[in-house]
C-alpha cells in the first residue's frame, strides 16, 4: 500500500511497448527522427495549439527551470507560490540555471494564488528598482501542490494580472493531466487560451518512466532553447525513446484516462477520511489527498504497512489528529485503495 | 546503412527486459530503491571498487558537466584535448556546470594527449596566477574521440602528471566499454589502478537507452554530488528505470560483448578502407573508423544509401580522397558491415 | 538637509589625503604594494586578528556577494534576516555569485534574528533533503537594517547555534564601525570572539569612496578567495587605492570616531520625533532612525527640503503617522541635524 | 624605473582635484547625481554619440566581463584573438559572467584579427549545431595586447564580417586613449563610424584610479544593463567618485594629451631598442614595447633596478636575445626613460 507519491509507481504497458517500437532499427540522434517529430505533432494536436514549439526532457524539475532560465534574466524575480514545487522541492535548480533568479514567493489557500495577491506584489517588486530585481515571470502549478486545480478562469485571471505587467505565464503541469481530467475542459481551455504562455506537461507521474514536455506557445518564447537545453545535458542522443513515452500517453487520450483513474482513486480515500472523523486540508481536486486523521487511524494504516509522508516536520506522537499526504496513480491497485479506505472510515 | 552514430542505433533486448522486470509493484523514488541498489553494487563489482560511489544519470553530456562542476570551481583550468567532446561537442555544458571554468586545449596525435604535452600545459597554468585561473583537473576520454585507446599504462603516465600537479584525473567513457573490451584489460586497471579519480561510464553507446553511470573512486570527491545533480534536474523520481538499464549491461558481462561485437565491424569496415585504397586517420581500436576513402568508393557508397559524417568542414566535391568517419554499434546488422565493406573495398 | 542615505555623504578629508599620499611613484599592481599591505596589517591590529585574510573590493554587494559564494556551494542554503542587506538590496548577487544558492529568509523583531528562530530553521532545513538543498551558512548584519545593533553576546548566541550545525557565521558589516561604537565593545569582541567567521568591514558609510575590507578569520576559508575576486571584476590594478581609503580610516581610530559622530546624530534625531509625538520603529542604536512621525511634522521636513525615504511602499496620503528612515553620517552637518530635529519637535 | 605596467602608476593630478570638487555636499546614491550626469554627457560628446549609453565601472575586467554577459547567452560562442586580454588575463571573467559562454580564439599577426580568419570561423561556428553552441559576438582589443593598433578601417572590415553574420562587435578598449591617439583619428570614426557596438573605454591606465566607461552605442544592447551590473557588485553608492575621474579625463581632451605623452616615451624606448641591435616583435604603435634585447642590455637594466617583465614563460638564461615587455605611461618621468634608452641603446 504505497501512497508516498505517483511516482512510486510505474509506467503504463503502452510506454513499454512504445519504447520497444521505438527501437527497431537505425535513426538519426538528438531527435531528428520520426518518432520524435510525431509526438511533438501529437502534443500540438492535443493542445490545439499548431505553432506551439513541444520539446522533451527527462524530468519535472529540468522542465521547469529550463523554462525559468529561459524566461527571466539573472536579475530576474520570478513570483510563485510559497509552496510551489521550484521552491520546495528543486533544490535551487531554477535559480542555477537562470544564474541566480529570484524566487519570490506569495501565499495563498489551498496552494493557489490569487489575482489580487499577485498584482499586488508585482507592484511592489516592479518598485523595487535595482535593489530588488527585474519582475520577469510568473510560475503557478497546475494541479498545485496541494491538489487543487485552478479552473481555466482562475488561470485566466492571474494571466491577465501577469500579462498587464508585461510578464509572461508559466505553468508547472508536473500533474497537468490531472488538472486536466478533474476540470473537465480542454487542454486549450487550461493553458493558451487562458494565457499561459509556457507549459512543463509532465509524464512522469502520469505514467511515463521519465518523460516531460515543455511547450512555449509563442515560438518567439523558444529562441534558443534547444541550445539551452543541451548545454543543460537535457539533450537525448537517442531522443525517440523520450518522445515515444509521450506520444504513447498523449495518442488517443490516454492520459487523460490515467489521471481521472488516479483523481477518483484519490476521492474515495477523501471519501473515507471525512468518514473516519478525519479534516481535509485541501479541496481534493487531483490525485492527492492532504488530510489530519484521528491518531487511531494513523495507527491502523501503519500497522497495516501503508506507506504515506506526513505532512509536517514536526513529531507527531500525542497528536488526536495526525496531518499527512496521500497520492494516488493510475496503476495503484484498487484492492489498495479500497483496503486504505477501509483502514481511513476506521 | 547507418554508420552515423553508435547513438543512431538501439537498446539490447535485455535492457527492455529490466526496464520491465523493474516496472512491476511500487518503490519509494528517487533512488531509494532495490533497482538502484543493485546495479551500483554491479558496478562497483565490475570495477573492483569497494567504497567507489556510483550515480546514473541520463546522458553523457551531463555526466561530463556534472563531474567538471565537482572538481573545478568557477576559476578553474581544465585540462583536456582540443578535441575532446566536452569541448567540441557538448555546447559548453562544462563552464556552464562549473560556472565559467576555462577548457584549456591540447594537441595531441590520435586524439590523445602525451605526459610531456601535459605537463608543459600544467606548469604554464601554474605560472598563469591569478589572471589565467587555478589549475583544477584533467579530463581524457576513453576510446578517444579518434576511435583510438588509451593502454592502462599511457593512463597511468597521464594520471601521474595530474597528480604530482595535485590535480585529479577524470575519464570520459562514452565508449569506456569499447576501451576496455579493445585493451583487453580489466576495468579496473584502466581506471583506478592506473590512477583515475573520476569515471563517466557510458550506457548510452553500449546498448542503453539513456544511461550512464558517475563514479569516484575517493567518496571524499563526491561530497555534496547528490546535491549538485538534484539541483540540474538530473535526479529521476523513478531512478530505478535508470539503473535497470546500467544493471542489464553490466551483471553477466553484456557491455564487453556488446563492446567487442562493435569494435570487430569497425575493424572489418577498416580492413575494406584499405583493401580499397583508403586511408585510415588513425589507428582503429575501437567501434569507429575515421578515414579518407577514394571519391569512387564516397559516391558508391552514398548511391547506396550509406549514411556517415564527413569529417572535414569543407566542400568534399572535387577531393580525390573524402574524410570521414564510421562508427559501429553492437546492433548495426553484420549483413549491413558486409555490404559497406564491399562498397568500400571496391 | 539630506538624511536619505549616509552614502549620500562624501568621504573624510584623511581619505583623500592617503589617496594623494599613495599617488607617488610607481608600485606594481594588484595589491602587491606597501599600501595595501600596510592597510592589511593595520586592520589584523584593529580587530586582534594577527592570522586574518584581510581583502579589499570597492562594493558591500561585492563584498557580501564574494563571501556568499566563497562559503556556499550553489546548493547552499543561507540563512538571514527577512530584511537582510543580501535580501532585499542587492538585486540577486548572492545568488548570482553563489549559482543559485537560496536565501531563507527569517523573521526577527528590530531587524534582528534570534537563535531560537534560527535554530529552528536550521533543522528543518536540515531536513529537507536534496529537495530544500543543503545548509551551507548563515548571515547577520550589524549594526542591522533597522538600526539596531546586536551585542557581542548576542552575536556569540546566534554563532553557537550556526556552529552547532556545522555552519559559519557571516557578518554584513556596512555599518559595522557605527555597530562597534554603539556597542562599546572592541571590534574583536563583536567578530571573531563571538563567533564571526566571515567579516565584511564597510568604509563607504563611514567615510571612505567606495572600499570595503572582507576579513576571514580562519585563513582556511579564504582558499581561493582571490581567484574568486578576480573572476569577478572585484580586483583592482591600482590596489591601492582601495586599500589606501581603509587604511586612512582604520589606523588612528577615526573609523571609531566617525562612527560615534554620525551615531549621536542619529541620537539627536531621535530624541526629536519622540519629543514631537512621533514614534520610534526600532531603538536607535546606530546611525539610522525608523519611526513615524505626524503628519504635520512630515510637511513641515519635506516644506523646509529634508530629503529622507518613506518606510512603506504604499500612498501616505491621509496617514496620521508617517513613517520614514533618515540617516545621518559623519559629515551630516549640525546645522541641519539641529534644524531637522526642530522641525520633527514641532 | 618602472616599466611593469602602466597600472604601475598613478593618477592624474586633475583625477584627484576632481574627486575632491566632487566630494562637497550631498547627493543621491547610485548615479543619481550631477557629476554622474555630466560625466555620461561629456563622454558622449567626445565619442559624437549622442543616443549612446553610457556607464562606469572600476575596472576592465569588469567591464569587459559584464559586456560579454550583455551581448552573449551562456550558450553563446565569442570570438576574439588569442592573446586577448578576456581569455588570457581575466581568470574566466567573460565565461562567469555569461555563465559558460566559450571563448573561441583565433590566430593573427600583431595581436590582430584579420577579417578572413574571423570569418572562416564565423563560418566554422555556425556550422557547429547545438554541439558547438551559437555565434555570439565578436571582441577585438584596440590598443592590442601586442601594442599594436587597429585603424578605423581595419575596424570596419572586422565588423562587416561581424554584422554580416548577425553579431555586434565589441572593442576591449583599455587602451583605447592610446590608440585612438596613435591612429591620428577620431574617437568616433574608431568605433561606431566604423561599426564597433560596444566600447570599454578605460580610464584607469590612461591616468584614473580606477575607473572604466562602458558605451552601447545602440540602447537596445544596453536593455537591463544596470540590473546586471547591480547584480554583479559594480554599482558604486557613491558612484559620482567614479564618474568624477572619467570627467576629469574627457573633458578638455586631457585624455588623449596624456595618452599621446605614453605614445611618445614608448617610440623612444622603441628607438633605443633598434639602436641596441635588439628586435621588435611587433609596430610599436601605442604605449608598448615588445621586444628581444641582447643578453648584455638585459643585464644593464636590470642591474640598474628596471623592471619590466619578460615575455616569456622559459628561463632566458643563456638567450643571446630576451624577449619583454616595456609599458610606459603618461606619468613615467622623462628623465626614467631616457636612462632606460641609454641602457637599451648600449
Amino acid at each position: 500500500m504505497n501512497f508516498a507519491s505517483d511516482n512510486s509507481w510505474g509506467a503504463h504497458p503502452a510506454v513499454l511497448a512504445a519504447l520497444a517500437r521505438a527501437n527497431e532499427g537505425a535513426v538519426m540522434g538528438y531527435g531528428a527522427d520520426p518518432v520524435t517529430a510525431r509526438a511533438e505533432a501529437v502534443i500540438r494536436d492535443a493542445l490545439e495549439a499548431p505553432d506551439a514549439v513541444v520539446r522533451f526532457v527527462a524530468t519535472g524539475t529540468a522542465a521547469n527551470a529550463l523554462v525559468c532560465a529561459q524566461l527571466a534574466p539573472s536579475f530576474g524575480r520570478i513570483y510563485c507560490h510559497e509552496d510551489a514545487h521550484i521552491e520546495t522541492s528543486e533544490c535551487g535548480a531554477p535559480e542555477f540555471y537562470a544564474h541566480g533568479a529570484k524566487l519570490v514567493t506569495l501565499p495563498g489557500a489551498d496552494g493557489k494564488l490569487t489575482p489580487e495577491t499577485l498584482r499586488k506584489a508585482l507592484e511592489a517588486g516592479a518598485g523595487a528598482g535595482l535593489n530588488g530585481g527585474r519582475n520577469a515571470m510568473v510560475s503557478i502549478t497546475n494541479a498545485t501542490e496541494w491538489g487543487t486545480v485552478y479552473a481555466p478562469d482562475e488561470v485566466a485571471a492571474l494571466a491577465r494580472v501577469a500579462h498587464e505587467a508585461g510578464l509572461p505565464l508559466h505553468m508547472d503541469g508536473a500533474r497537468f493531466a490531472n488538472a486536466v481530467a478533474s476540470a473537465g475542459c480542454s487542454a486549450a481551455e487550461m493553458t493558451w487560451r487562458a494565457g499561459v504562455d509556457a507549459l512543463c506537461l509532465g509524464g512522469t507521474k502520469n505514467g511515463a518512466m521519465a518523460a516531460e514536455a515543455v511547450l512555449f506557445f509563442d515560438p518567439a518564447h523558444a529562441e534558443g532553447f534547444d541550445y539551452r537545453c543541451k548545454q543543460a545535458g537535457h539533450v537525448f542522443s537517442k531522443q525517440r525513446f523520450l518522445a515515444a513515452q509521450m506520444l504513447a500517453l498523449i495518442e488517443d487520450g490516454l492520459w487523460l484516462q490515467l489521471a481521472a483513474c488516479a483523481n477518483a482513486k484519490a476521492q474515495a480515500l477523501a471519501e473515507a477520511v471525512t468518514a473516519g472523523g478525519g479534516r481535509l486540508l485541501a479541496p481534493v481536486q487531483s490525485n492527492a489527498v492532504f488530510a489530519e486523521i484521528p491518531a487511531e487511524a494513523h495507527e491502523r494504516a501503519r500497522a497495516a504497512g501503508a506507506l504515506y509522508h506526513l505532512w509536517t516536520d514536526r513529531p507527531v506522537e500525542g497528536l488526536d489528529l495526525v496531518p499527512l499526504r496521500l497520492v494516488t496513480a493510475w496503476d495503484t491497485p484498487e484492492a489498495e485503495v479500497a483496503r486504505m479506505a477501509g483502514l481511513l472510515a476506521g
